[in-house]
């Protein structure tokens, strides 16, 4: 499977999980909608600052 | 393996592959840096509108 988790960046460059096993992302006006396998959503305020398939990471970031 | 194939999302919502095996997506400033499974990149103006992990796919829109 593909599926990968979503890490939110911080300040200090650290890497929070926000959502495991995502496999939708769809970032829209400043916001980040996730869907992960079991099609639970959750909506976060920011944007997608890397994707990483190999290490199944999404990173978002906020200003 | 995760990788992806990226799309664009063209103006009759039809997708044109630009890019297979993709294993990296940044997106800055207006433009979508992807780098493939050989460390190949590929620079395209435009924005992420979805990823789809289960399908593969990376879809990228223009303005």
């Amino acid at each position: 499977m593909c599926e990968s988790s979503a890490f939110l960046l911080g300040k200090n460059n650290e890497l929070t999980r926000v959502m495991e096993n995502v496999v939708d992302v769809t970032p829209t006006n400043g916001k980040v909608y996730l869907t992960d396998l079991l099609g639970e959503e959750k909506i976060l305020d920011g944007y997608i600052k890397e994707i990483k398939l190999i290490d199944h990471k999404i990173i978002l970031a906020q200003d």
